[in-house]
């Protein structure tokens, strides 16, 4: 699908701890930083749909596992995609396409979302769950 | 401490799971984006020291808790705090300021770093745990 990137992310083992890459400056799905934030979705809860106009996202999920699913109304197709720990990939969304996502994990589900612009609900859309039919 | 900056950042709940602030690009803490990067250390082990030359870091942890402790070389001090769920706030530590921390809760203590430049071994220094003598 135009405008969705997956990019793997390394997860370095260490004896304290493991570190978890997510974006840097010099990656080409980059496009600039307005704000980083969390967002938890629990289990069996789905949040969307939600169409930005301006920002490009770029979601990693560093704990626990997230349902992705992107709709093209351009294309008029869907890219799904479950991201976690054992699958730790880094999503890019460029604007003007909608997207929702569903916790899976029994326990927390955490997304980072580092957006290319602050948080403005001016330059979003939202519609309700049933108005894109998906067989969730 | 010269160099240290704490921000108390909101927690939102919704139904269906909260969101957490992290970093905005309009806040004062924010010098530029070099790099996000997650660092999760385990219970009683301590990360550190560690010196950046020109980074700052923005440190946040939404998972767990972690003990920072700064040691000022120039003040000859030490600033000391704990931060997790149960005390979210930003941590902002200009260069040149010794770094070190800890594991606090017994599952996942997880760091989002947004740090002003990518990695680079050139310009951190690091120390054993025992050259800078403090009470853990």
């Amino acid at each position: 699908m135009d405008g969705i990137i997956l990019t793997p992310l390394k997860i370095i083992p260490t004896p304290k701890g493991e570190v978890m890459h997510a974006l840097k400056q010099s990656e080409t799905s980059f496009v600039g930083f307005g704000e980083a934030y969390f967002s938890n979705v629990l289990q069996g809860e789905i949040k969307g749909w939600k169409k930005h106009t301006r920002m490009t996202l770029n979601l990693i999920v560093p704990v626990g596992e997230i349902r992705f699913v992107i709709f093209s109304e351009k294309e008029n197709d869907f890219f799904e995609v479950n991201l976690g720990t054992k699958n730790y990939q880094r999503l890019t969304i460029s604007p003007d396409l909608w997207v929702a996502f569903q916790g899976i994990g029994k326990g927390l589900n955490l997304l980072l979302n580092v957006a290319s612009l602050e948080h403005d609900p001016q330059e979003a859309e939202n519609k309700e769950l049933r108005e894109i039919r998906f067989e969730w």
